[in-house]
């Protein structure tokens, strides 16, 4: 029965309270955010103690891992910290927004040697797993193309969110672009982006797009597209599909239930689910199972910080594209991680 | 926070103790179960105690309300004992598989005067219900035919099942013999059934069938079909359908993925759930809210005794049909129990 | 190239023109109806000539073969006229509405030994003929339960129409009962079934039923559902569904395009085609191909006489059900004619 | 009742034939091809006579309209021929597959004032256009992304087709470049292309790709995707979306039965339909009846042959951005066509 501390007590912080309280080999032993009103709910509910610093819960002998869910600024340091105490992590991404800091946050982790998983959550969704394990086991031969689709949900995003986030492409299509890689099993070779400011014109005031069109040529000459919208009014839309020389396979929307109408001349099934929880909230706890796992030394495919770093590089290639109209290849955003004393990747 | 006792640990004894632990106005105080192992192990692990007997259960000062999830020859006794008591009940079907002691059961429960509700659970698949409020909103206009399929899980019954279940129109189409009437919001008039062995020759050499056919009228002059099997090899089967003077709706199959294949020619989707509980198992926790409700005096639909006793009333017009080949008039069967004293219907 | 004579140019009249116009391996080359501006209407764009009566048109040396379209009344005698002539026959059904006179009528067509196919169209319908050629190479096992649905399209029914057609049972249902024999390779034992006026009150003003429930044991002991309803506002809803041991297989509802909308909470998928033409149009192609392959003594399954006979008993066996409240053996409708010199059935 | 010629009687010249004899309110009176063999085959089948060569053909008083399907190269002069005559065309794309002599054609054709009908016949799939006059009556509100996949059918093409067609992004591509204008009702303003081989080498060896990604910012912001490719294993597989501000719309792919079947965990439909011609065989049709509505001259909004060009000028702007790594600026291939004396653009 692990131990576990979570740091960070918002939105994301009670979404990993919730998978704690619900799986029988760990408890949430202690709890830290800023807010006390936020922690406290927390700990009265699932039966966990309030620590006045993330430090104090870090170094206590109740927890024995980490969960860090504290706000992107803050990542660098509690990864660090809870590194250096020797608990094993895991983090919501990015460990830090700026590439050149995530390196070198990521090379002292190392050097810690502990346990670290990325929450890069969306691997955990059942369909898109059934999807890769089967495209993996050749069912529809090689990778032809594969096309991303993720809009949604209904809500506009704050000013500050907007600029803590680094954008749409740092915010949200860094989950597809990671996508890409696990799912095809490839590394991105170049990259094409356009970005655009369609429905929320308050978006484009302060600086940043809510649209985006990413097309990615992967190293066996595959080509991905990604199609990412930061709001749909329709629900949380989301689909992936991959065309391979042998067919094609499809991770569909979800829909919110199993009636169908037929009246007058339109059939009507249940649309969407509304918000990214009803679809991606499953993951969160299958990732918290892989965390134990993972702490346990059970051999397996853990998303690493090294996959959030290229995610984050590949990112950083569409907003280059985007910017100065060109296709960028990855290698000149990541060619000086590549070796060396600092050598992020092999 | 209401403090449960649960009496049986079997199989729905499990399903009934893993919603109380999940829902946050109730909480599992005592089990009982013959066998102390059952009851242990439910008892270990949702903080509960184990309580010598049924009796002793029931009259524990830390139960407030009775869930009865013991072996159906059982219910009667514990049904009457727990009354007795004044605790409100939350108990499986049916009250008796004999008619007349059922209904007798019936007077003596109403006689004690408190809040019992029975677990028609299937009333409570969300898709089920999404299909009834939207008929009686209107939405398909009058019913004018219904259909409701259900086959499997893929598992043969033991003789023993066979034996105390009452044969399956009472243990399975009975289920949804009580749907036609829910959805509808009518009652039945005359019944035509055939049954039939196809599958389980060992099925039939214990005198039971291991297919039905079932035709209702009801009042309103609706015709609904009940195509009942078994077992399927294709997983858990079960679809509702109503076509109404202005469309259709249908609450459909419940498929286990939302991948999508295509290879060669043919596109292949996840099949479906491979067991009730996959479809059921959230309507466990949905009638444990409505109970809860029903303790507390909320005004609602919850299932009673009464439509319990009508829904085993249709089984016995149902199996009456099949035996002498001749629609049977649901009157034949209930009337004696409609005035005097004896009055369960009205 | 066969040259075809069509007697009866009205809705089904012109439908048979339209498909002989559209095969290259035949020509219409005479028609006959007794309003002859039907009938020059046809002649007129498909080259034909009018011929001045029927038996005019079934002597001319210019028709090697014989469709007959007239109304059902005139069917004997059309029937009687072609096979006279040595003309090969693809009729409309019934032979008669009446059985005994459909059975002597039989008899006497037998004796001139030329090719008749009966227009049991459905039975050329793409998906019903993939459904029924799946399951009888053994794709899901044994049958063990059917559902056939038929509902609308959205016309109410004129009294002639009503009269003249012996009723739904004999009218309508009668397709679905040929269906089950034809789909399942099987032969019906017992048949039950309720009749109901639930949409349209004029239709039992006229004495007959706008909604069907039948359940037909086959021999091999699985159970059929048949559930006709006249009308639907929804379209021409038409589904057939085959249960078996190793799985399930569904002939679906026809849809009439393949545009789908997400908007707010729904999905909108086109809805259904809205007349059975849309649907069955293209059967009367693929039966007058059929047709032309009988002429050539191809072999194969051709719709007989006795298939259509077997499907009116089976009409008579619901209506009977129906109208004394049981069970009906086939053969006390069929046994009469299974044995002597009249034998219809061996 | 027009009198229709058909210059080129290969694959292409075949479907035009059929639409031809289909049609109520034209005929084919003469054919020519190279091929006399080819001509013959459907002048005999259709009661056209065959000319000697496409002059004499265009000059026959017998012709009142001018179908060109003949090679591409030979498309210039069989236009330029046709309307000198005074005959109205409708001729397949491309006018040529040089921009230059496209443009120089154009402005040639249109000194002759007769009406010209481009053969994009896919605006004339019923999919298509139901999706686009949903989308133009306001359905999902503004458009924010499009995608359009077409990948298929399974054969290879010859190194001949290759070199003749012009490449993929000309042959292929085109039609989908064409759709987003049409479909969108907007203009594009920028593209990035990655083009790639993948399935079939031999297509690389011979200069050209199998694969392509294409992204199109469009006047309003909007981004479309087109997701092309040569060969698909699993039929023809095409499919168009758009996302707006108010919801989704798909035309979604083509399956070639309505057959589900569940056997064990999976659930099989009917695949896709194996060619181009099964989805759009019938746009044929229904371009040809388009074409007739133009020379009667009934308002309607026709294929130009404007339209062409600038589809054919976005497949250059598309192949320019794959080979130089840069998002191209449609204006950087249209500026010079958009003024003066040789303006095909305004």
């Amino acid at each position: 029965m692990r131990r576990l501390g979570l740091i960070g007590c918002g939105r994301i912080g009670r979404v990993h309270a919730l998978s704690i309280s619900r799986n029988p080999d760990c408890t949430l032993s202690k709890v830290y955010d800023p807010s006390l009103a936020n922690a406290s709910q927390i700990a009265d509910r699932d039966g966990a103690t309030v620590a006045a610093s993330a430090d104090e819960l870090i170094r206590s002998s109740d927890v024995d891992a980490v969960i860090i869910a504290s706000p992107t600024n803050m990542h660098k340091e509690h990864f660090l910290a809870a590194a250096r105490a020797g608990k094993p992590i895991y983090g919501e991404k990015p460990i830090d927004v700026d590439l050149e800091r995530a390196a070198a946050t990521i090379l002292e982790l190392r050097r810690e040697g502990i346990p670290i998983m990325l929450g890069l959550n969306r691997r955990y969704d059942r369909d898109h797993a059934t999807l890769r394990s089967e495209l993996h086991a050749g069912s529809i031969g090689r990778v032809q193309s594969m096309q991303l689709a993720s809009r949604g949900p209904d809500s506009a995003p704050t000013p500050e969110y907007i600029r803590s986030s680094g954008g749409f492409y740092r915010d949200k299509c860094v989950h597809f672009l990671d996508l890409i890689r696990w799912i095809s099993g490839d590394e991105a070779v170049e990259i094409a982006a356009m970005g655009s400011v369609v429905a929320d014109p308050h978006v484009g005031e302060h600086g940043d797009i809510d649209t985006a069109a990413i097309i990615v040529r992967l190293k066996s000459g595959a080509l991905a597209h990604i199609d990412n919208a930061r709001r749909a009014t329709h629900g949380y839309d989301d689909r992936i599909e991959v065309f391979g020389t042998g067919g094609m396979i499809e991770s569909s929307r979800l829909r919110r239930g199993n009636v169908t109408r037929i009246i007058g001349t339109s059939m009507q099934l249940d649309g969407l689910t509304q918000t990214p929880f009803e679809r991606y909230g499953e993951t969160y706890a299958a990732a918290l199972g892989a965390f134990l796992d993972l702490i346990e030394g059970k051999p397996g495919q853990y998303p690493t910080m090294e996959d959030g770093f290229i995610a984050q590089a590949m990112a950083e290639a569409a907003i280059l594209s985007a910017e100065q109209g060109r296709t960028v290849k990855l290698a000149d955003i990541t060619d000086r991680f590549r070796s060396g004393a600092d050598a992020i990747l092999s």
